[in-house]
């Protein structure tokens, strides 16, 4: 297996192509963000971390029966993937008020939900990735109808498997954001990553920071937040 | 019937109770406000302008078989409406793209929406009336799911009478804003009122503006607006 020519790099993680497959070599990279891209810094560790989280993450919801685009790692920054077309939205999963849900809504950081509640956004950096409803889903094209119902049903499955797996590493997930696509099939597939990049993860007993917060609130160095939440996942299957 | 005494004094409007009736007693004042309440002015002769077309338009939704909290009108200032638990919402109709929707979406203002889209907003001026899907909706316990359901086919029926009636009067009905409650039977009605205040309007030939978008933007005197306005859907009765 070969590695083509760069597709796309994007803030986190760059894509190649793998000739005569319909396969994807991404190479997580050392740049961490917050703000939408105003703040910028690499992070020497970060691409391996989040590489190795969302290799374990992925195998353990395709154990659960979630099929996902990962198709295996390559090496401690390298993963292969399926190739799909990307929905242009991120789908969030809230099972506790935090960050801009608590801010825009008025509920206190911490509060749990009544049941978890399922958010999409835009995708799209200029517009600052706006908050949008079902119907503006279907609206602008980006999912039909059908579509959005089993986007909802597949972020459900997700939260009740992850929410399994971290409750075992003595940590809540808050809050997670999720992207799909559609394979050469018409398939539905999770897609992306799984990483303290895009969840909220909280030490079950100490409410500590163990996500991407400690960076956008400057509380702290990343790496050895990221290596607790893969130790403690790596543990899991020992 | 008697006006008792002072309930509730809004930005647009005062409600008085009336003894020995489940009915309130409300006058419309000429106070305009932009921005969440941060511009504000009194503008002599609003109040009696949106106290008779809110008159015009529920008559007429009530004879389309759409019920509302309207009861009559008492005076060109005062109409009585049915007590009614308002549900803490704002419900948002739009056909064609503009204001916020355009300016968080990126669709050019003007834009014909392949389908008419609704959206919740919860009622919270400390919070700037945030936008929120069904999911939060239910979460923040302002409506249980069937009520969800019921007040966005309401809302589409609401829209489907509306632009009947402001097609007739050469208007084309952009978007609005509705807002909702419950009688002591429990049954969901139509509340607030239907004015160049909650709606915007636009010439169907000039595409001028016939709405509240004349305060906002400080394009002109808004009374010769609204005064045409009422003039056109009076004229449908006659």
């Amino acid at each position: 297996m070969d590695k083509g020519h760069l597709l796309y790099e994007g803030k986190a993680k760059a894509l190649y192509s793998i000739p005569e497959q319909n396969w994807l070599w991404v190479e997580y990279k050392d740049q961490a963000t917050a703000g939408n891209g105003e703040r910028k810094e690499s992070i020497s560790g970060k691409g391996q971390l989040n590489n190795l989280i969302t290799s374990v993450i992925f195998e353990y919801l395709s154990s659960e029966g979630i099929p996902s685009h990962f198709i295996k790692k390559l090496s401690d920054t390298e993963q292969v993937i399926e190739k799909v077309d990307m929905f242009n939205l991120e789908v969030v999963v809230r099972n506790v008020a935090a960050g801009s849900f608590s801010r825009r809504l008025g509920v206190s950081e911490g509060t749990v939900l009544s049941k978890p509640i399922v958010e999409f956004y835009l995708k799209d950096d200029d517009l600052n990735d706006p908050f949008i409803n079902d119907a503006h889903v279907t609206a602008l094209n980006l999912a039909d109808e059908a579509e959005v119902s089993e986007l909802k049903t597949k972020a459900l499955e997700i939260n009740h498997a992850l929410k399994k797996m971290f409750d075992k590493a003595d940590i809540t997930l808050i809050d997670f954001k999720l992207e799909f696509g559609k394979n050469s099939d018409g398939t539905i597939l999770l897609a992306d990553e799984i990483s303290p990049d895009t969840c909220r993860l909280w030490d079950k007993n100490t409410n500590n920071r163990l996500d991407k917060d400690v960076f956008r609130h400057n509380t702290g160095d990343i790496i050895p937040v990221y290596q607790e939440v893969l130790d403690r996942l790596t543990q899991l299957n020992k």
